[in-house]
C-alpha cells in the first residue's frame, strides 16, 4: 500500500514541479517508508524523489532501517571516532544537485533547520497535502485499526472490571494493559504495540479532560473516565468509558444520561457526505438543551490513525466532508468543576450510509456503575 | 525551585535585552511553569516576561492550567460556537505591544509559526541557554530522579524475573510496569508516572539498539536487552540490563564480559571536572582492545531529566565538562548482527569526586543468566 501512496504523492509532486520532498515528521516518514524509530534525539530524514526514496539515519539505526524501510538508499552518520559526520551535512550534499523546488513540511520544519539548509531553496509546503492523503485510510490501515480497536476494547473491559476501592488510577490502566498484551501475544504475534491510557478519578480530576493517571486511590462514590488508545504497528484506535464506584450519585446519573444521548445521536449521523461540523452541532444541541452548554468545551471528536489526534476534526466550524474510510472518534463530554467529568469515546469508520463503530464495550450504567 | 529558575532566566533576558520569551517546547514550559499537558494537537504557549508569566491554553485545559501552573495570567481559546478563537490570534495581540527583542526556541519553532507571527520581530534563540540551565539539576529535580531510579530498578528486577520461555517481549515489559505501579501507589501517592520499556530479544532483534517491544515469544538460549525509563512528575531515570535464558552461549558470555568491563570503567571515571568526551573514550578503549570497535556505534551515554535524551552527551568529541548535579546515563553497547546486542545502562548523578549510581540491579551473569 505504501507504493500506492508514493505513486499518488509523486503525481502531486510532478504537478507541483517538485524535484524532491524532504520529510521530517516521524509519522509521515513511517507512512511513506514503513520505518519508525523509537527515539528522535538523532535526526532521521526521508527524501522522496520522483524515482526513488532515500533516507538519512544514524549508524545505530542502519540495520533497523534496512530491515523495515522501503528506501532504495540509506545514508548513515556516525558518532564514534572512526566514523563521525552529521545528518545535515549529508542532507546539504544531496540537495546541492537539486535545481528546482523542494517540498517541505512547514509545520514540522524547525526554524533552525530551515535557516541552516532550506533558506536558499525554493520550497513549498507539502504538509497539507499529506494530511489530506492520510485522512482516507486504505485497506491495510483499516485492518490495523480494527485490530487496535479489538485490543482497546479488551483493555477498557479489563481496566473497568479491575477497578475497586483502594486501587490506584495507574493500576487500573495497568490491568487493561496486561490483558491487551496477553491477547496480542496470542492473536497478533510479532506486531509492534503501544499503549496509552489515562484514568482521572474523583470529582476533582475528572473535570480535567486530559490528565495523566496518578497514584491516587479510588474511593466509594468515585466517577472515573478511563481513556485508552492502542496502536498496532503505529495505527490507533480509541475507546473511553466513564464509570462509577457505587453508591451512584443521582446528579452523576443525570449528567451521564445526557452525555450518552449526545454520543448516540452523533454516532447515528455519521456517514459519507455529511459535514464534520454538522456532527458536532448535533451532539452539542442535546447537551445545550439539557443546560450544560458551557460544560462541553471541546470538539465532538477527531480523526485517528498514525496520530493521537489528526484531521478531520469534528468541530462546529469544520467544512470538511466526511468520506468513506475516514476513521474518527465520537466523544462529546460534559465537565463540571467539583462535580465530575463525563465522556465516552468510540472509534468509527465512515461508511456509505453509516458509521461503523469499532469499539463496543457497553456504554450503559448497568455495566458501568459497579 | 521554579521561581529560582525563572529568576536566573530573567537575568539572562535582561542581559540580552529581551522583553519577552515565547516558549513552545512542552518540556521547557513545564520546567518554568510546572504545567504539562497530555496532548498537544491544540497549541499551548508560555510567555515569560520580566515581571510575570502568561500562558495561552485551550479552554478545556483552563482548570488544569490554573491548578498546576505558576502562570500569573492564563488566556484561553475555545472551539465551540459561543467561544471560538485561536491561540495564534491571542499571541499576535499580546506581542503587538512589544517593542524590542523576543526570545524564541529556534529548534522548536515550526517554520509556519515563525512566518505567521515572528518574522517581523527581532528574535534571538534562547534554546541553547535553557538547555544549559537544564543540564544542572536542582535539589527538587534530583529528588524526583532518585525516586524514578528506585522505581526503574523495581521494574527491571520484576521484568527480568518474570521472563521465561514462551513469554512475549511485551509481557516482560508489562510485568515490570505492574510492579512499579504497585510500589508507586504505596510509596509515592498522587505522583504522575510514565513508563517506557523495550525488550528486544533474540539474535535478530537485540543488535538493533532501539526497537519497540513486540509480541515475539522468548526461546531458550535467547539474549534479551530490557531497557526501561521511569518518569515521576516528568523526571526520568533509566536502567537497562542484558540478560539470558539458559543455556548461555560461550560467545554471548565473552562479549557480555567486555561490555560490563567497559561500563564499569566508564562509571568509575565519572566526576566533576572531567570532559564528557573523555568518558566515552575510556569506555570505547576497552571495547576496541577486545576487537569490537566497529560494533559499538553509539555514544557512551546521555543526560537524562525531562527528556529521554538530553545534554550533556557522553560522546567522544564533546568538550562539555561534567559538573556536579548533572544526571547522565552510562551505557556502552556492543551489537553484532545475527549474534546479539549487549548493553547495560545506569543513571548517575555527577558528584565532586565520583558518579553516584542510582540504579543498582545486579549487573552480573550470576543473576542475569536465568
Amino acid at each position: 500500500m505504501q507504493s500506492e501512496r508514493l505513486k499518488r504523492f509523486r503525481e502531486y509532486m510532478e504537478k507541483n514541479n517538485l524535484k524532491v520532498t524532504v520529510v521530517i515528521d516521524p509519522e509521515n516518514q513511517y507512512y511513506f517508508t514503513n520505518f519508525y524509530a523509537v527515539v528522535y534525539s538523532r535526526p532521521i530524514i526521508t527524501l522522496i524523489f520522483l524515482d526513488r526514496v532515500e533516507m538519512i539515519v544514524p549508524e545505530l539505526e542502519k540495520l533497523h532501517a534496512q530491515e523495515e524501510s522501503f528506501a532504495e538508499k540509506i545514508y548513515t552518520y556516525g558518532e564514534v571516532p572512526y566514523f563521525h559526520n552529521d545528518a545535515y551535512t549529508i542532507l546539504k550534499k544531496i540537495l546541492l544537485d537539486i535545481s528546482g523546488r523542494i517540498g517541505i513540511e512547514e509545520n514540522r520544519m524547525p526554524l533552525s533547520l530551515f535557516r541552516a539548509i532550506f533558506q536558499k531553496f525554493s520550497v513549498i509546503d507539502v504538509a497539507p497535502y499529506i494530511e489530506k492523503m492520510r485522512m482516507i485510510k486504505d485497506d491495510e490501515e483499516i485492518k490495523l485499526i480494527k485490530k487496535a480497536a479489538y485490543l482497546a476494547d479488551i483493555g477498557v473491559k479489563n481496566s473497568i472490571e479491575f477497578a475497586k476501592e483502594d486501587i490506584t488510577e495507574l493500576e487500573i490502566d495497568a490491568a487493561g494493559n496486561h490483558a491487551i498484551l496477553r491477547e496480542a501475544g496470542l492473536k497478533f504475534p510479532n506486531f509492534r504495540l503501544s499503549l496509552f491510557a489515562m484514568s482521572p478519578s474523583g470529582s476533582q480530576r475528572t473535570p480535567l479532560p486530559h490528565v495523566f493517571s496518578t497514584s491516587r486511590k479510588l474511593r466509594k462514590g468515585d466517577i472515573i473516565i478511563h481513556s485508552r488508545q492502542v496502536s498496532l504497528n503505529g495505527y490507533r484506535a480509541e475507546c473511553e468509558r466513564t464509570f462509577f464506584l457505587r453508591p451512584l450519585k443521582k446528579e452523576h446519573e443525570e449528567i451521564f444520561q445526557v452525555m450518552i444521548e449526545a454520543q448516540k445521536i452523533a454516532e447515528k449521523n455519521v456517514k459519507d457526505g455529511i459535514k464534520a461540523g454538522e456532527i458536532d452541532l448535533i451532539a452539542r444541541k442535546i447537551i445545550e438543551e439539557n443546560g450544560y452548554a458551557q460544560y462541553f468545551p471541546h470538539r465532538t471528536g477527531h480523526g485517528v490513525g498514525l496520530s493521537v489526534h489528526e484531521p478531520p476534526y469534528i468541530r462546529f466550524d469544520s467544512d470538511t466532508i466526511l468520506r468513506e474510510n475516514m476513521v474518527i472518534t465520537i466523544e462529546p463530554g460534559i465537565y463540571i468543576p467539583q462535580v465530575g467529568g463525563f465522556r465516552h469515546s468510540d472509534t468509527l469508520i465512515v461508511r456509505k450510509n453509516r458509521g461503523e463503530i469499532l469499539t463496543n464495550i457497553s456504554r450503559d450504567l448497568d455495566y458501568l456503575a459497579r
